[in-house]
């Protein structure tokens, strides 16, 4: 399903209203309105309502939204029904976490390999898989992977994205603090975790009011 | 330096703008314009005048940006002259990960604490730090600490926020995948890795353009 003009930001946040919607179904509720939806994500309702309406009705106007229904409506949306196949490049401290992390697979994300350049680190066995020599990454079948984490220093991390690209990869995470720069079909999000942290100091003195979730 | 009315989307960018700066200026330019700024960031020239705006002129119209100045500027605006105290709860393999990096100092932030509930962590040193029993959080003098960082699961995360607030924590960074009430006075920002994730595979059959950096 394919939706044109639909801003970033929406689409960043659609994620997260599946998680609020999930967390609410498993609570037993089988209809919720945005209100309840947007008190338990910290966002406001309006911008739910907003966001949902890029895609069309989600739910009758008055009588709220089937969770099951919108779960899945969510996922249709976000393409997420099926399942996809993940790599993710240097396992260091970050890239051990992240090979840890059990919350991927609600989403239906399979992290199926790792690759490193440290001898201590290949062939060692991190979460579900056995760390391969990142020399090896250029061996994956084309387009057998859909998305890459790299989670290698800075200046490793246009090439490994290179190397992403050329074996078909459609979107990348990365953890690098740097600018990577892809074709425009790949989709590449950036997290860099000091420059998240650095935006905070900003609010300690002026004291604006804000949600809990951006 | 107060400003108001600064959109938050304006805020999260400069930080970016700040490392950018920096990394042209540590290659020799001592005066930049904004579009080598944003061809080196991946975002718009457009985009950085306009957040720029927020805070008045930081640059003399045609002739750029002098590099030094402007790293101060934006340094002043984020609050970031001064180095900023931070502690960390939940050193598990994320949180390890945070202690071992090496980012933060640019920005001026020390981890001079860190805390888990694991006695297998407990009095381990871990980065610059020796992991304190979490309990012993409370102890912490009243508004001795400007940030926090919640690397604890989910059902952890509420109570620990509570007791980062009571002692006067300005802002967190969250990282535990859930909506955490806070009082309106404290800026909190949550990374939640697999929502990251999963906001790539919506690009990945819509063949949108876009850029490298949001």
């Amino acid at each position: 399903m394919r939706y044109r003009k639909v801003p970033d930001e929406t689409v960043r946040r659609m994620p997260l209203y599946l998680r609020g919607v999930r967390v609410l179904s498993e609570r037993g509720q089988s209809n919720i309105c945005s209100k309840s939806l947007a008190d338990y994500l910290g966002v406001s309702a309006w911008q739910i309502r907003k966001d949902f309406s890029y895609f069309g009705e989600l739910g009758k106007p008055g009588v709220g939204y089937d969770t099951s229904k919108l779960d899945k409506q969510i996922r249709r949306i976000l393409n997420l029904v099926r399942s996809h196949s993940v790599v993710l490049i240097g396992v260091g401290n970050l890239g051990s976490a992240i090979l840890s992390f059990t919350g991927f697979g609600q989403y239906g994300f399979n992290i199926i390999a790792a690759f490193d350049c440290d001898a201590n680190v290949i062939g060692k066995k991190k979460g579900h898989v056995v760390v391969d020599d990142v020399s090896e990454i250029s061996r994956l079948k084309k387009n057998s992977v859909d998305l890459g984490i790299i989670a290698v220093p800075a200046s490793a991390a246009q090439e490994i994205a290179d190397v992403l690209v050329s074996i078909g990869i459609k979107g990348i995470l990365n953890f690098a603090p740097v600018y990577i720069s892809v074709p425009k079909k790949v989709k590449i999000v950036t997290i860099d975790i000091a420059i998240e942290l650095a935006r905070l100091p900003y609010y300690m003195s002026s004291g604006q009011s804000q949600g809990a979730w951006e």
